[in-house]
């Protein structure tokens, strides 16, 4: 598998951004499998090509829902992805992407086959395209490249893109910055298993869904929905209107699924109505302007071999109140500067 | 009122480092007060005087309780710090510190009289120090006279600092990053007055107050305690083992005060056995490092006149779908490195 891919980064460098793009325009998916790859190059020459590509691409994109997913380990996001992906192509004629971000992932070299094998029926239909995480770079860098994917996935005609998260790390904040509706699977039971989500994921959820019914007796499902829908309660009203829902549902078993679809379009029913939908999307766009100006901004300060030297000496100064802070901060920025 | 700062002001010019640092040695209230305003001004010969200060006084700090205290308008804040400062001084032989941090009211051109005399027996009271939010500046800025502030206050002898924030801004974050021990001040009643509290502010509470409880029947305040702890209960737990407490008191009465202060001993008997707290002191100091300088790089970059004019321009491309946010960056980023 590994050669197989290392071919196939190869091969990108004989492809001009036309291959690619007519490629995608005609719905050839083993191109589109291959722009991925050039997007998520970390060669400068890649980087030139797959922006190239992504500005050719973005005139084709912005008709489609996108969904991020986000739950801990267990339970079950590729089972629920499955049904509900399927769901969406049988009885609603979608076309369904499916995007994974999982920068732990990355350490152990990527795991390309593993992931692919997760999601059998939805990686094996024609109607739907999954994508595994990448297999290096950092959170940064995977996020980017998701993105951009994103806009591929549009420009190629999926209107139905699904962004898989880990649910414990930092690329939730991400994540919620380039979806439309943000879905927290979670289990039964009283708020134990909670201790596994980061703080503040829970806020970002436009619904919570309760998975693995199969496996709880209706009564502690019940509880279990009462309890989180006095906890989203408690948090302050979104802007755009939308109160986060709570449903519970068996992946599995397909039950539930056709329910939170509704929610879904429920959701995006509202938000076109009142002008959110299209609101968010332009402040990502800003936000994501203004998070790759400030961390290339941050990595060209840190990088550079003179302020590192510095920093670490004048860090242990400010831990052990030599120096303040601010101080510290002024004499690294007139370094800087010079 | 104003004509009094003015002349403060002036005066800061004709006074040297040693008149400043003597003065907070010499426990002089007014040269305090003055040696504040002078943290406060933007003028750049004073800052390299107040740098040079917060220097001279840093190792004189550290052994003092940093309280930040949080809460909507409406909620008790300064009854509730006029009541809890005045207890810790007669009961604890406490000396008390009180900064506030309200950047809305820079907008009004400073509030001094009119805050001041909102905590009247603390601000008369010789063990006490009442100090009003900053009449300028941005709320990085309010910030950073406010730690700096905090150095000053210990130096001159104050062991209980208590920093005061509106509870509907940004400052809330500055100010966990600050203190040792943040406290959320509530109303009883169920939920709804959340509304007026920013997402994330709760699961930064080290402990959450309700107020008022004069005004409420104790059913309803018993009530209130039980869904705030129900709610407390589903954020995960903080790394520094304190599970965060609910408590209700009376400040207009002063029902319930010796309570808190009993909370909050327990938390530092609890974090400096286990290390936290020396830890989080370090983290902040830090944090503040990084801050300041991320900040300062941001507006070296952001207020460059030829990056403003073209940031402005590709940003609309992005919205507008025209750019991939990733290439406008990147076409500015070349222009910065010019």
């Amino acid at each position: 598998m590994k050669n197989i891919n290392k071919i196939t980064l190869k091969k990108n460098q004989d492809f001009d951004v036309d291959y690619y793009f007519n490629g995608i325009k005609d719905k050839n998916l083993t191109i589109l499998s291959r722009a991925i790859t050039l997007l998520e190059s970390t060669k400068p020459e890649h980087q030139l090509l797959a922006e190239e590509l992504v500005d050719l691409c973005l005139p084709l994109t912005g008709k489609s829902i996108r969904i991020g997913i986000t739950g801990v380990p267990g339970v079950g996001k590729s089972t629920f992805i499955e049904s509900f992906g399927t769901y969406l192509i049988e009885n609603h004629q979608k076309k369904v992407a499916v995007l994974a971000i999982d920068p732990s992932s990355t350490k152990s070299g990527g795991s390309i086959l593993g992931d692919k094998t997760r999601m059998n029926a939805l990686s094996t239909n024609p109607l739907a395209f999954v994508r595994p995480s990448p297999s290096a770079g950092t959170l940064g860098g995977v996020a980017k490249a998701t993105r951009e994917s994103v806009v591929l996935c549009e420009a190629f005609g999926f209107d139905t893109i699904i962004i898989e998260t880990v649910g414990v790390g930092q690329s939730e904040t991400e994540v919620n910055s380039m979806v439309d509706f943000f879905l927290l699977l979670m289990l039964a039971g009283a708020g134990d298993e909670l201790q596994g989500i980061k703080r503040g994921i829970m806020e970002m959820a436009d619904t919570l869904v309760i998975n693995k019914t199969d496996m709880e007796n209706a009564d502690r499902v019940k509880l279990a929905k009462q309890h989180y829908k006095n906890a989203l309660h408690l948090f302050p009203a979104n802007q755009n209107g939308w109160t986060p829902k709570v449903e519970s549902c068996s992946a599995l078993n397909h039950v539930g699924v056709a329910e939170i679809w509704n929610i879904v379009t429920d959701f995006t029913t509202l938000t076109n109505l009142n002008g959110w939908f299209e609101e968010k999307r332009k402040n990502q766009a800003k936000y994501w302007l203004t998070e790759t100006i400030n961390s290339s901004l941050l990595s060209l300060f840190y990088n550079r071999a003179d302020i590192k030297t510095q920093l670490l000496q004048l860090e242990n100064e400010v831990i052990e109140n030599k120096t303040s802070p601010f101080k510290a901060a002024r004499i690294l920025l007139e370094k800087f500067k010079k």
